[in-house]
């Protein structure tokens, strides 16, 4: 069966906004980052949008400098549950990291969620550079091979988890006083270098078979982990070129795992500016940039490269500044290509990542966005984007009431959600059972 | 200040009901167990009842005999959340494992559950002693000192990133660029035994200061666990004498670590068969008793003695079972005591416990349950309960309709919410921050 390539957007709910200044902006409201509220209605105007899932970046610590803005704070699978009770339709994607959770407890927040939500959930696996994260759980950061080898596995047995009861594994027959089918329940007996799990879980198996699978893979032990694991990938888009060449490698190491190349979604970051008119959007983004505080700028620039940035010239050509080995290689190298083809000083940088990490702005109007989301996705480099609106809930509004329109009218995006799972909607099939016997197989097909 | 002492009652929305038996009654949907329906509209009906709180019992790991009965399966913190978006009063107590879960993790996501309920979250503290639990965890089931003296150090982290921020943390000064004040956000630097954990919490302090601890502290170190920490404690209520020995043991044991004895709620199981006539209340216990599966019932008891009980004689008086060291030892106790106490036969005991774990079992018409409720509560033996009825929603329903209004005729109940916290309805002060200076306290006062 073959279908029509279809655009995918997500929202990063990233509290206040994309932009570090986003609180600040007269628009926002400066406590939204702990309000449950903010997340529900920024979700409900997703949701009239028709976008494809609500995203939710995590981070188990503090992060720097949370004096100067907002960051990563309500639990995600809590936050998506209330926007679950508040909504129909759209997906419900959360990050977890692997370094810092037991495959048990994962797995069965995860079915659970997707199980109250009807088949909306998403996990996406990460494993969280982060030395203030890892001082929360008795440990100093780990080695980035060592977070990939227990990122590999803890996926693999959440995956088994999710196979653990087969399809129709429940009866609730009154009359035989019998629960469920024992012989369509297993124990996955995993033993590997990180974990032991015996298993079953205790819950049936999931609307979408298993939630979705997303990765955000830069580096070659994330792009492995994502082509042989992922159904969604929230990449970093730098330009065209890059991003198609991404997507490709991406494929190409899926289709090495036996995967249908066509089976993962990728999704670069985009972060948007928007005004009605071109000098408008270009001024919104220079009240925002001129809202973000340097020091704040300096340090989140110096947390991407694992150093202390403070000594730059803020006027001079960025210099040749080492990639880190273990953290955030992928945005290091990104903002480091960014800085070069643009021929940037320090301080336009800075600027120009809008207080951000390295995923890409574009400031224009609701035409010239959608030029470039419908350019990307022809030349292949895109299936969609994981979208971050400069400040929320204002700039998904604009983006729902004016891009939106203009997306469908290409015929680029749906204007009602036809598919009951978020796995349907991604043009995923279910995933069989690996435990369902092929006289299973045939007849639930 | 002396405030008249209240009645509390809890309702356990334990699946289908407590009856093990209860998913086969004609009154009950057998896939109620993983429907979140099924949780929203039971918190709704308690809700309309005007009880304290739901509770939710909880074990990572699927039970024995699945094939019999329904079991613990969903996540209850997603459960919860789905009750806090249906719901505006209720409390919302959730159990999670200290064996098997990490102390930041839990501090934030009943933090992030008091936050998102407007301070209605609470966390019931337990160590689970079941094999199947640790085998998921890649671990043998631990020592129960081992067990207590972990569940100990990771309260006291809990209970410390809970006061990681101080009250007044949050600034949200946009035009003076000050999101937080940094000198109200503390790390722990707890180093212990069990846990290195830097801190602090990435939240905001909770409305309640710290959601509301629940113990149930049957053995000495978890009685002692109680003392140090709990706010309520979920015992097991043999009979009025016992259960006055156990509240009076459990105070004396608060005040000698420098608490005000009146500051703990006990709230012993009560499990409730109700009918119109005694005659149709015990008509409706014999028709749930007759429909739980024989070889469950003797299961079941030999877990909670840790041994296989099959080859015991049905009409014989039940034996001197020697009590498990590392189990479910008080609940063993409080089975045998029943049992010498009736001079039951095995059977009549299997019969009784309705399928159940010790919980104390009542079958009556509203007056009889509320005469008992009323016995226990003047005699100071509990100062509530944490309900448990045979059948759900069926049997709170019936509760609320029919024991509530003769609670509240006799001016034992309340008729309506009056507190805005889960703390402020049980009468407990709100917990000053320990990392607050004296002058903080004054402002705040």
């Amino acid at each position: 069966m073959t279908r029509r390539r279809q655009l995918h957007l997500n929202i990063n709910i990233l509290h206040a906004g994309f932009y570090a200044s986003a609180w600040r902006s007269p628009e926002a409201d400066p406590h939204a980052t702990f309000d449950i509220g903010h997340y529900v209605r920024s979700a409900e105007i997703a949701e009239r949008g028709t976008l494809d899932a609500v995203f939710l970046a995590d981070r188990p610590a503090l992060e720097d400098k949370p004096d100067l803005r907002p960051f990563l704070s309500l639990e995600p699978t809590v936050v998506l549950t209330a926007i679950a009770a508040a909504t129909e339709h759209i997906g419900l994607i959360a990050t977890a990291s692997t370094s810092y959770n037991e495959p048990y407890n994962i797995a069965r927040r995860f079915a659970t969620l997707d199980l109250v939500s009807g088949g909306r959930a998403g996990w996406n696996v990460v494993t969280t550079a982060d030395p203030n994260a890892s001082a929360n759980f008795g440990q100093s950061l780990p080695e980035h091979a060592t977070r990939y080898a227990r990122a590999k596995e803890f996926t693999e047995v959440v995956s088994e988890l999710w196979d653990s009861w087969e399809d129709d594994a429940f009866v609730g027959d009154k009359a035989a006083a019998r629960f469920l089918d024992p012989a369509k329940v297993h124990r996955i007996n995993h033993k590997g270098p990180f974990f032991e799990v015996a298993g079953p879980l205790n819950l049936p198996r999931s609307p979408q078979g298993r939630p979705i699978l997303v990765q955000a893979g830069g580096s070659g032990d994330g792009r492995d982990l994502a082509a042989l694991h992922a159904d969604v990938v929230f990449s970093v888009g730098e330009d065209i070129e890059r991003a198609r060449a991404y997507a490709d490698d991406l494929r190409t190491r899926a289709a090495a795992y036996g995967r249908d190349p066509r089976s993962i979604v990728v999704l670069p970051g985009l972060a948007t500016v928007i005004g009605s008119t071109e000098a408008e959007a270009k001024r919104r983004q220079e009240e925002l940039g001129a809202l973000i505080p340097l020091d704040y700028a300096i340090a989140r620039l110096g947390q991407t490269f694992g150093q202390d940035l403070s000594h730059l010239e803020l006027d001079a050509p960025v210099p040749d500044l080492p990639i880190p080995v273990n953290g955030s290689t992928t945005f290091a190298r990104a903002t480091l290509n960014f800085a070069r083809q643009g021929n940037l000083t320090f301080r336009q940088l800075l600027y120009k990542l809008g207080g951000g990490i390295g995923h890409r702005v574009i400031v224009g109007t609701p035409e010239a966005i959608a030029d470039d989301i419908e350019a990307w996705f022809v030349a292949g480099a895109a299936d969609g984007f994981n979208l971050m609106p400069d400040v929320l809930p204002t700039g998904l509004e604009v983006f729902v009431d004016h891009v939106v329109p203009i997306l469908r009218q290409r015929g680029l995006f749906r204007s009602h959600y036809a598919e009951k799972t978020l796995r349907e909607r991604f043009g995923l099939p279910r995933p069989p059972n690996r435990y369902a016997t092929p006289a299973d197989e045939r007849a639930s097909a």
